[in-house]
């Protein structure tokens, strides 16, 4: 059983089942009856008129997102282990037509409203210094940790009051919702937030992400954008499609759900052990070569995060009751 | 029954099977079994080492070619009528990073080697002036027309004489070969071309195109810019599935042939009223107001392209059979 | 004698000594008095509150003009045979991101009202292809003719009926001004303009241009482009000092009307020989290669402009007096 | 007297005489005698054949440079302190379309060769991270420290191992060579520099600084990337002369003298309270707000860098003799 990424699980079968549903001729690009209703559905997620735009990945949202709120002249305070930041190969930097990204510290890739303040306080105020326009905070973290309402919302307050932008990347947003039990509402718009990346993907999609705004404004120049960017895919209905399964019947919340359950279920295991706190389906052990190694030959896989350290990541088919031999294994070291 | 654009089709049952098989957990992005077969796939069909990545969108494969073969510096030639141009919403002016699209004529949408000689030459070889770096064609023609090899020749000997790297924009590839009866070697690389952007989706695929290096060192700076671009979609077995499955068993070629063959029928019902030769899956005919009033009273949709004429694209599912009553209707105007 | 380029001419007097009034210590960049001074000297030139900031060549003023009007996915019409379209070298993609040109037919390089309507009619309004954003007019033209204020009046009425901005290349505005007799306000704001590249160094300025916005809110955002693109000196009084001279005592009109006035000698000897009305600086004859090598064996130069046609530039040091000689030849023909 | 910035001094007077000596008619942009007498004489300045292209600001140069070093999707290695990260609002970000500044740490803003070999091991070889292109380091830098030619050649060489570029900004490069004693081909091309900005307005020019290529075949696309960007001056002449003016009898090298001269002086008097060994024509003191006052009482101007720290720069004309009463009062302190 391997727990490498959440990337790395198949789709689940609600989603392939959408697509053959959605397999019959209808308008191209995202003038079918799939896209056409993705605004209202997303809308009452979020009790708010909201713009949803579906993209293939969450690195286009991510910088669709940050282009619509920074300009090329200006900068977007994050946390330095972002996913922005070191694993989408300057993705932000090319949407946003060369915007810098201004690095913040924190523990377990959380950011709070103070670093936000302090680090603006040393910015100078004039033409020679790159000006912040925007915040960006991964939610859950790349660390497995989550945000509350209120941590969001005092990061929300700080923006606001120096003219900044807002972007939660959300590419296990579902995760976060799922261990907050706060409200879609609550931890984004609510809390200051402008433009979500509503992750679908290591959910159990296949290759839908929705890029939500909360200013709706912000989504005419990014429907420009994202057809500049080759992104807007042709038959755009199969995106459509995986979005609203997803959101039937809260798909997205059992998902979720499921692998924050086997998460939970490794943490309780792993004791001591955790690098972290666990919070989403994300799992930092520290483990020997040997501990790792004798797990492997047990059968299941991961990646060697750093020297004594490994991460498991849980996908939404590893749930409590498939990862139980995992638990065991590790209770058992 | 609707000939709007092959793009509004449904996806051929081959591919929705693919997606299926290719349901199970591998590796992410394009380290999985499929991404990592095309390029071996794609040599086969072309009879040489090629690379090849997947893309999701025609519009990506056609930008990020231009900016393999063109610096911001440079300019791109191509036909007035081109995709490039038209329909992409700058998508080569945002990956070239501001690259010039210099515009040829030609009938049907085509480019000639004369054309591209006779356009440099109008060109100071200043530092004021943009000078070219590429020429593009597209093959089908956005007008239905095809290239033989020996007019890609042609071109190609004028782009190489000059300096220029040579695209060649195959959203209709499999059209063009269709209808050429050549290789798709005889089509490409023998003729010139460096780089293909090797379209299926309008042939029955759901989001998955193919972009070809004939100059296998092209691929590599392409691939960060494809994932810069948020173009490295996360579970990329699911498009690379989709172009093995085309590939299969020339699928890709009777899909094509399928969609020729009933554009032919049309045309030969036309006549007269043909606007352009039909080489490939568009038809183009004169019909006044009432006479498309009259065919869409049958219950056939279209696109009306200017005044006096509309435009019919078929898909792979509207072989001669299907369209029979269109072109019963037709000749009967 | 030299008639190449208005480029060419050596500098007027004024501006040396301009040069050596400004060398004190300052504050750098353009913190120093004849920067600071330049907002109000300006609003007082143009009958309004401008915003007037100095930078080091007339491209760098159209490229952030353009950047300061259009959106990387949004276009500008121009005519085909603007300088921002053949002798910039791409300038307005860089700075603008990656807009693009849209190229206007019109005798003289004159733009009208009306072709821009028309372009306008033919773009589709969807994501798919560029939208124009902004209007540019060179005045005087590329080929030395000039807009009067109604005829610039229409295109400004034209471009806010379409929302776009409206930009002027003033290279060559002082002998514009001189020849239309207008003020410059009613040439350009009451007019509709929202942006003028203001020139003097075609003028006898050594290196400094002004670019000049009408809507005082469009210079925010540029003052950081400006710097960001290496075009904020260090030593800025040195440019300020320039312009200030310049508008001292209307050295700029008296500069422009002797250039104008060596034209218009020019123009009265050609008769029949000119290709263009002669409304600047700028004469377009019709020579034979015998005639023209006839001229420079007298000792005049200049340049081949097409077969058959050779083009003089008047320096603001070639006024009537000095270019007699030339007159006499010309007429002799 | 003020020590805030050695760019709010005056020009130097050969300066301005070379202006007036310049002041004739001769061919436009870079065609002209001066321009053109560049290459040659910087090649004997380096010691080996450069090319050398004339820029007006030390951005400029930077920017420039990197984009001849560095792809869009690549990164730049260089210290958290740099210019290019802090004060040039985005300058490389521009014209690099989007590389990331990747950021070292170093005391005085010196970096080591081992600090590049320690972060270049960090960076994961796959296309999810930016991959380094280029290494910039600053000689003298930001502090006033400088480099030795061995310093440099260690740089250069970890650079070359890992196949990155090696950019210096030189804005006090003259500071640094009369600070090293070494030649300025032992600084740069033969310690494995590719391109340097050659600042001379820091020390006494007007607005033209070099921009030196070591591997001259670097300097083609230079040349477009410069027009592109409106820096090609349509009177180049008067920086060409600036530039030449400067070499003339060693003036850059007897000004840097001067003004590294009076840096001693005052780093003599100050003893103790230097924060930074003063190795240029910077001096970083420790100074109470009192004291400061107190200082400013007496006539003199600076800057205040941190709490309880100030920073002097001294310039051409601010050499032993000028600065002896500075150097008294802090003597005196």
């Amino acid at each position: 059983m391997r727990f490498f990424s959440d990337n790395a699980a198949p789709v689940c079968p609600e989603i392939l089942s959408a697509l053959a549903d959605a397999n019959r001729l209808d308008t191209a690009y995202d003038g079918d009856r799939w896209s056409q209703a993705l605004d209202a559905r997303m809308s009452q997620v979020f009790e708010t008129e909201v713009r949803a735009l579906w993209v293939p990945s969450g690195t286009a949202a991510n910088a669709l997102a940050l282009a619509a709120l920074c300009p090329p002249h200006g900068g977007v305070l994050c946390h330095r282990n972002a996913h922005i930041q070191n694993d989408e190969c300057g993705a932000p930097e090319f949407y946003t037509h060369g915007a810098k990204l201004m690095l913040l510290d924190g523990a377990g890739a959380k950011i709070t409203a103070r670093a936000i303040t302090e680090a603006c306080a040393l910015i100078r105020d004039d033409v020679h210094q790159v000006q912040p326009h925007a915040v960006s905070v991964t939610n859950a973290t790349e660390y497995g940790l989550t945000y509350t309402p209120d941590e969001v919302a005092a990061i929300g307050a700080a923006a606001r009051e120096r003219g900044l932008g807002l972007h939660m990347d959300g590419a296990r947003f579902a995760n976060a919702v799922v261990h907050s039990g706060a409200s879609p509402a609550d931890l984004t718009w609510r809390a200051g937030v402008d433009a979500l990346s509503f992750g679908f993907v290591k959910n159990g999609g296949m290759n839908a992400e929705a890029l939500v705004f909360f200013r709706p404004e912000l989504a005419e120049a990014t429907l420009y954008r994202r057809k500049r960017a080759g992104l807007l895919l042709s038959k755009g209905r199969y995106l459509a499609a995986q979005i609203l399964a997803m959101l039937d019947d809260d798909l997205w919340l059992r998902n979720a759900r499921a692998a924050n359950g086997g998460a939970q279920l490794l943490a309780e295991a792993a004791g001591e052990r955790l690098v972290y706190p666990v919070e989403a389906n994300e799992v930092f052990l520290k483990a020997s070569a040997a501990e790792a190694a004798h797990l492997r030959g047990l059968g299941f896989d991961f990646y060697d995060w750093a020297p004594g350290e490994v991460r498991l990541v849980l996908s939404w088919d590893q749930g409590e009751e498939a990862v139980r031999p995992l638990a065991d294994a590790i209770g058992a070291l």
